[in-house]
Parts: C-alpha cells; structure tokens; sequence
C-alpha cells in the first residue's frame, strides 16, 4: 500500500537570527542539520525504504533531505524537486525581524499574517533584494508563477496540482514516497489529507525533523490517523513551535 | 551550447585501505568530501550554472554531487540517477586487498584485470557478501542486468544507452549537464566523446574532484578539447592515478 512520509526540515541559520525567510534561501544551522540526521536514522529504525523523493527548490528541505537520506544509507532513492513545495513566500516581510515587525505593526497584523488562512502580507517590491522574481534558480518555470507574497490558501492553491499529477501517480503505483518541506508547504497538504477546515488549520503545528507517516488507501485516504516515528519528540516539538507562534 | 561536466568522486574509505570497491557501497573519506568540495568551488568560479545533475546510484558518487553543488550554491538543481553511471564492476575481486591479490595472482593477471579493455576479473559468487545480486537499491531495475563482472568494454556497453538516450536528450535541448560519476564509468564516457581507441584508453587517466568540461556542437561532438577547471591540480592528479596503478 501507498505511503508518504512527509519531514519538515529543521533549524536554519534565519531561524536561529529570528528573520522571517519565506523563499530566501538560507541553510540549515548545525542544530537543523543535527535534526535531518535523526530523521533519516528514524527512517532506518522504522525500516521504511524510500521509493522516490520528493524535495521543494529551497536548499534547507534539500540538505535535510540529503542528510537523511545518507543517514538511513539511502542516498540512492530518485529525486524530484519542484517550486510548489517551497515554503509559503512571505511577501514584504521576508528579511524582516520579527519583534521589530511586531513593533512595526502591532500583534493583530502580525498574528493575522502568520496564521489567517488567506490574507497574505503585503507584497515584496520587484526590486527587494530578498525577491525571488528573476531569481535563476527558477529559471525552468513560468517567470509568471513566482509568487511576491502567499496566504496559506495560495500555497495549497499552487500545492495541490503537484500533488495530484506528479506524488499521487507515485503513490498509485504503490511506492512509498518522501517528501522533504517546510511549515506550511506540508501544513497545506496535510489540510488536504485530513480534511482539516480553513478554521483549524490555525491550529496545527508541524514539529521539524520528525518524519510523519500517512499510510493511504487505493483511493489515497488516509488508512489511520497519521503517526511520527517519534511521538514523543514530536509532541514536545509541537507544543515548541506553537509557543514559538504566540510568543512573537 | 550545450556543455557537459564530469566529476569523479574523490577518495573513499575504501581507497584509503587499498581495497578494490567496485560496486560496494562505500562513503566518501574525510578527504574525498574536501575534494568534491573543491569541485563545487570551480564550478562557481567558472560561472557555470548548473541545469540537470546525473549521478550513479552508488553513495560515493551522489555524496560528491551533494557535497559540490551546496557549495556551488546550486543544491537546488533537477537529479537523475542510474545505475549504468555506476564504476565498473570489480567481479570476484570486490572487497579484497590490493597488495594480497597482487601477491595471490601474480603481476600479469593483476594487470591485465586492472587496464584490459575487454578481460573482465573473474565473476562474483551470488552468495558473496559483496554481490549485488539482490541488493534492494536495484529494486526497480531488471535484475538480470546486474553485473557480477565486468570489463572496461562491458562498462561502456551498459552506459552508452543511456548516455545516448536521457543525458543527450538534455544536451540536445541545450543544457548545462553535470555527470558525477566513477574512474571508470567517466573513461567510458570519454572515450566515447574523444572516439579514443580501445588500445590508448588503457593511457587514459582521469583525476578526482576536477571538473572536466565539454563543449558540444548540435552533433554532440566536442567543439575543442575538453578542459579541466584546475588544469595544474587536473595534471598532478592524474599522474597521482597512474602512479598508484603502476605501483601495485
């Protein structure tokens, strides 16, 4: 039967220095890079064989996902990469300090950018040095797709076509596929798989590092509730990114 | 034009001990991660970007990969792997002590093993815990074509379909390719491109961690001679590989 093991990536240097990063592309530190390595022995414990991986453009889900992989001695597992998995871009903020915006705007701006389902922060200029329009990376799509700033909801609205042509096909013909990804880009598709309302999605927090395993029917309905390979971990790291959230 | 980089991994904790490694699945050594760290530099500073990265399906040769492109800066970049980039396949001699099969088989034997281009070592058992008949990363290929031995000419038979088919395809199109692949899967490649003959091929010598670089015409033939981008290190390297075959 199909399954997807979805693994948010860990610390970033931006993390670290409290930036908000969106699509810049920062690295991991060595506590995010520390983290990627206990998903991948978490993987081998589990004794999950990788069928095919699948990455966001974003070099910290890229590292995370090779550092895993290497750590559960499969580095070989086919990869495909792809801009709809990137994390939600965060328009005008991306850059910015979050308790200076916080000061800059005051909580209920701030708190409405960070969790409302689909008002997005105001749009970064073409000219921001933290733009990604023009970027070179994203040489390969439509210029017309580059995003200046997401809600939640325009990150499933771009998510969703991928998942549904390219990892479902995977996931149809049985394979178990990996999904190295951010924050939101995997709070997007678990809205999807779990049914969750606009409202509760609010709710949920994805703890970094800790792979999360869908077993999926033929239809790709979830068999079970979803699991992390370790719960208590990942309770604890929840709980971390939720108080993260209302303290900033 | 399109333009096609080879990158030979660096030293591997089996080089280091002197075994003959083939298709087992070793890692890089301290030293081998420096080299493909090197390799990314010059890719940077040659100002090439990156369009697509093939890789083989040994650990060695896709840690190389990862390990250049994060400090090329292009860790983003599309990825395909296959086994018929893989190194040549070591046959019975995989897993054994370079000196002690030299002493075990005599000089002329050990040669011919090492340099014929047509006289492969004697088969792999399937019972060996060195085959890879059977090993799970090949689970999605034909098993009937894993090797238990092979020549250089075997190498070059297993490669060029696919060199010719998917690799072209992007070379066709245009694109930057970048190849991080193995000593003897890279000979075959070269030998294809500069139609080198079976006799001088034995001469040929290709360094670690250099990137060697074609520019190709709408014919796929290579417009001058290929270049190393550290033509100094690309020298000594190679007189290094040579060496070490006259040696032992």
């Amino acid at each position: 039967m199909p399954k997807l093991v979805l693994v948010r990536h860990g610390q970033s240097d931006w993390n670290e220095k409290n930036l908000f990063t969106g699509w810049v592309d920062v690295r991991l530190s060595a506590v995010g890079e520390k983290e990627a390595n206990k998903a991948g022995e978490l993987i081998k414990e589990a004794g999950i064989n990788v069928d095919i991986l699948y990455t966001s453009k974003l070099s910290r889900a890229i590292q995370t996902a090779n550092i895993a992989l290497s750590s559960a001695d499969q580095l070989y597992v086919p990869v495909k990469r792809s801009w709809r998995l990137n994390e939600r871009h965060y328009g005008d903020l991306q850059g910015k300090d979050k308790a200076e915006t916080l000061q800059q705007y005051g909580q209920e701006k701030f708190q409405t950018w960070r969790r409302s389902f689909d008002i997005p922060p105001p749009e970064i200029a073409d000219d921001s040095k933290f733009t990604q329009v023009g970027d070179i990376r994203y040489r390969d799509i439509d210029p017309a797709v580059i995003p200046r700033t997401e809600s939640l909801k325009l990150v499933i609205d771009r998510l969703l076509p991928y998942y549904q042509d390219e990892i479902s096909g995977d996931l149809l013909a049985g394979k178990t596929v990996l999904i190295a990804a951010h924050g939101n880009s995997l709070r997007a598709l678990v809205k999807h798989l779990d049914k969750i309302s606009d409202d509760d999605i609010a709710g949920l927090n994805i703890p970094t590092g800790i792979p999360l395993v869908y077993e999926l029917d033929e239809k790709l309905a979830p068999t079970k509730p979803a699991y992390y390979l370790d719960p208590e971990a990942a309770a604890a790291g929840a709980a971390a990114v939720a108080a993260q959230g209302s303290k900033k």
